[in-house]
């Protein structure tokens, strides 16, 4: 139980009281039972729970939380349990009940003409990538947890991922939503309009809010048409400080046909050649940086591919990069993607890796990056940096592998010291600690230091007014 | 004074106070002095000030509150005093004070890989514009009153125009506010960030507010590349109920290049025709609507103009639209933009007009219109709807010109009784009562049919706890 003294483990009747809602056989009281909802998948957050509930209706979530408002019972809501920060993994009291939104997958309405579809909140990220392109459209949003995240987790936690240059967060892509407040009462917010300018933006502010607010049961996405063309090419560099102004050579000339523009660097590639299977080094010599980036047009034809073609040239020429290859089938363009996709996992196979997902201003990558690394060989000699992800929003996934040789447990006793560390960087730089994730359990008592403590206190002032007992998600967030 | 009752007509000693915080120079105590920032350009809204002050610093807007919230001062914040429903304009009692931003006009910083700007509230919009051009980049947000609007007025009220489909609206184009709390504080949230998934929006929360949360000193401000083609076109149709498969055609089709697509009706057409100089019909012969739609792109090259062709071609083939041009000369896109342009000026020349500033979901535009029309003849006969707007994003200004020898008073006189029919046909087709103005004095009291006593509840907590003392412009949206 958190530190919210409203709070009361729940009776035995308020147990029976709830799982009455939504039925016994959807309502979990047995720890084997509940197992899959306690833990995630790196096992790195893990609790107890009283109770996991599965709602089957927006009705029974309302019921759910004006139960436990009125009976001051701690509420956990969960997605698919892909969350990276903990916020969905309930504490050790047992005294916390998890409501998963898993059964709520339906899909409400598609507006082709609007360009929106309404989902509810449990289908997963993939089922709705897969709504819209049956109805001819694409939802842009995708993440490596696609198959197993839900609409109402992504949009609680404001989820990213690859498209976001071009198509925005989770936040951008949701234009209404249903959420059950903690009194249990329903906010109708579907709306499926781009403008509407009627009073406080309530939809942004339960979005991102991470299951404290109130818990979102359906959404409004928007849709986007489907690509016809799409390139992806890898450029090699050997100066990282170029890498920006390549950007925006880019983006100034392909603008939102610029879906991807990652970063990788060569140890990456090396661990990828190394530990993942049916790889390729995209280049016949090494290079320090490897820009990773994809055009796509909803229109067949050969723009795409001319444009790169000369972008690819006139980067050369600039010596912006210094070596470039075009994808020309797409069994070279999995290859080109497959170096990135498999970034995080062989990274395992380098022993222990603590890891930053931090933001900065794009054009300050670079200084990241080198001040960064200086740190790292400060802290923790030997020790191995592989910072990739999103050069075109600033978002760094910087990961850093131990030394070879070093004991795994020694090397990651480090990880809060050199977080601490790294994240002074990301803030003097105008970054963000928290790119993607969000803050969960992992960043809550960073979060004062990191947005200073005028924007906690407004958050807080929040979170009493809309949730006065303090019942939706203690101890996560705030 | 409004009816919050901790405010207080400010006395001699608080009036000498606040105008010492800025200096005697750009505090106005006169009448005359003040009478530019008592009403606006139509006169539909006035009233009286016991001062206005001209800050010149964010640190001056932040003693100006701190005075202001001990003393239980009300402030009305204004920006280029181009609101359309009264939330820049003080009330009556003489008791309100006026800050106005306008000498906040520093441009802070540019950054072209991050595509970010940091300027003032004070700029106005046509500034903000070429600050981006004299950097070689495209801001593009665009209203009529850009010339004037300031960006801490098109924050506050999120303000919309031509190109929302392309860019969205002033919200989806501010990265990052500079805000002073009612109290005086300063919340510094100038981030260029696209990704920072730390804590609940507050962005967003004032961004929209109209003022009520917060003034806002500062934005950053997301550049975009600028086009270096742009293509306009304009098609005619006898069948509205075909034209948001139209628009469905292009924007599948074109994406992102289709910056934007708005809709006239013949009536409008005639009355430019009729009283706007220099204008010509766009066809031999008449149509019942008019599609206006660009395709912009950052490249140089022919795929705007040949996807236009193919996509006007393919309409007529299918029925969609009857005849359609496209502009091969400046001179002739500078021609079918002045339809647009002048649209709302030229219905003053036909008496009175009775507007609404509507959203519908795209599909239902059609229905909208038609069962807003039966409504017109119904209530007043002989009355003239002259509905207009952004189809690609379903706003509507669903204006009404008064019967042909009506009394123009008497047929004012129906305003209020029209907009409440109107706005019900709104809301039942899941629309919006306001999709660009905001609420203001206009619709504040509308606001909780609209969005349902829940939703305004919650605006009432947030506003209770930023602001308890009711300071920041009392009466307006809540």
């Amino acid at each position: 139980m958190s530190e919210t003294s409203k709070l009361k483990p729940p009776s035995a009747e308020t147990i029976d009281a709830l799982a009455h809602i939504v039925g016994e056989s959807h309502a979990l009281r047995d720890e084997a039972d509940m197992a899959r909802y306690l833990t995630e998948w790196r096992d790195r957050y893990h609790g107890r729970a009283a109770l996991v509930l599965k709602p089957g209706s927006t009705d029974e979530v309302s019921r759910i939380l004006k139960c436990a408002n009125e009976t001051r019972t701690a509420i956990v809501p969960q997605g698919g349990n892909t969350g990276l920060v903990g916020g969905q993994i309930p504490d050790e009291s047992g005294s916390e009940v998890i409501v998963s939104l898993e059964r709520l997958t339906h899909v409400r309405d598609i507006d082709l003409a609007s360009n929106t579809m309404t989902v509810e909140a449990g289908l997963t990220l993939t089922g709705a990538q897969q709504v819209a392109e049956s109805a001819g459209r694409l939802f842009p949003l995708s993440l490596a947890s696609e198959g197993s995240c839900q609409v109402g987790g992504v949009l609680a936690t404001n989820a990213g991922g690859m498209a976001v240059l071009a198509y925005g967060s989770a936040r951008d892509l949701a234009l209404g939503l249903e959420v059950v407040l903690a009194d249990g009462r329903v906010w109708h917010g579907l709306k499926t309009l781009r403008k509407d300018n009627t009073g406080y933006d309530l939809k942004d502010l339960f979005i991102g809010s991470e299951g404290t607010l109130g818990i979102i049961t359906a959404a409004v996405l928007r849709l986007f048409p489907r690509p016809m063309e799409r390139v992806t090419c890898i450029a090699g560099s050997n100066d990282l400080e170029k890498a920006p102004e390549f950007f925006a050579r880019v983006y100034d000339a392909a603008g939102p046909m610029v879906t991807a523009f990652e970063i990788l660097p060569r140890i990456g590639i090396e661990f990828v050649l190394q530990h993942g299977r049916d790889t390729r080094d995209p280049f016949p010599s090494p290079h320090a940086w490897y820009l990773l980036f994809e055009l796509t047009s909803p229109r067949v034809g050969e723009e795409p591919h001319r444009l790169a073609e000369t972008l690819l040239q006139e980067g050369i020429e600039a010596g912006e990069i210094a070596d470039a290859v075009l994808a020309t089938s797409l069994k070279q363009t999995q290859d080109l993607w497959r170096l990135r996709e498999l970034m995080s996992e062989v990274q395992k196979q380098e022993g222990g890796s603590i890891k930053h997902d931090v933001s900065v201003p794009v054009a300050r990558v670079p200084e990241f990056i080198a001040r960064a690394n200086q740190l790292v060989e400060l802290m923790i000699p030997g020790a191995r940096p592989v910072p990739f992800g999103h050069l075109g929003d600033g978002n760094i996934h910087y990961n850093v592998s131990q030394p070879l040789g070093m004991d795994k447990a020694v090397f990651l006793s480090n990880w809060e010291a050199l977080n601490a560390a790294v994240h002074e960087i990301v803030l003097d730089l105008g970054g963000s600690i928290s790119a993607e994730h969000g803050i969960g359990r992992m960043k809550r008592d960073l979060l004062p230091h990191a947005k200073g403590a005028l924007a906690v206190e407004l958050m807080r002032k929040i979170k009493a007014s809309f949730d006065p007992n303090g019942i939706l998600n203690p101890g996560k967030l705030l």
